[in-house]
């Protein structure tokens, strides 16, 4: 049985979390601070979700999309949600994307999904597709925890 | 002053809403039933909605994609929200895209979003830019109507 990435992630991975739902830093970011929501538990689809847990979980979205754009200065940022692979669901575990963006941050603006498309089905090959080692991970990962707390959306 | 194009919407423009939400089908769609929710009064960033709103927002949504999926006879969508110009967003005023999406529909799968910013930021020429007469808007906005009042979605 194919093991869920998301499945094995520990607290400790967690930025931002709720009862039922947690944010984690993106291992392969395709701009800094690219971000993803989850339910903590094994939920593939957006229809697995009751109504509370639907609002629970953009609200969540929400708040991280808040505190990314306070971390990265701006006020913009795209939301993306791939349901089934015939739209580009790379992992079987339902995930919202959030992506923090700038002015310039790339040349073409639009180009992000096109790029998160690649990097999630392979098309970039290894060398080019760049994934976070374990140790920058963790770094990110405390980064956003610290600024969750500086900004009052984490208490500890 | 600009007029905001979603404003200008009546309620025979919806085919399916809630209190404060609506969905209206996309003047320009990237691909078939690719429709947008949009708040019914004029808001242009998820900010501004209360969390009772944004949980409206997202299972109005939700139904959509539902629908869409049985029309369009697929499991598979992508949903967006751009926030703000710097991340794409063309008309200030929120609205979140859905898209069914079927095996074979694009040669690759991920371009659907890069069409998409290219249609709205006007890269597309206006030969290129596929626009729906009003006459075909509204006869796919029936056919939607007749279509969620066939599945139970919609009851007139």
């Amino acid at each position: 049985m194919k093991i869920c990435p998301f499945c094995t992630k520990k607290i400790t991975d967690y930025y931002l979390e709720t009862n039922n739902f947690a944010v984690i830093y993106n291992i392969s970011p395709i701009l800094p601070g690219h971000s993803l929501i989850i339910p903590k538990k094994h939920q593939e689809s957006l229809f697995e979700l009751t109504h509370d847990e639907l609002a629970e979980f953009m609200e969540l979205g929400r708040t991280a999309a808040e505190l990314l754009c306070k971390v990265f200065e701006t006020n913009g940022f795209n939301w993306a949600i791939q349901e089934r692979e015939v739209a580009g669901q790379s992992v079987a575990h339902l995930h919202m994307h959030i992506v923090p963006r700038k002015i310039g941050d790339m040349i073409n603006p639009g180009d992000w999904y096109q790029r998160l498309e690649k990097i999630e089905s392979g098309d970039i090959d290894t060398y080019e597709r760049f994934r976070l080692s374990k140790e920058m991970l963790d770094n990110l990962t405390e980064k956003m925890k610290k600024a969750a707390i500086k900004f009052g959306y984490r208490y500890e």
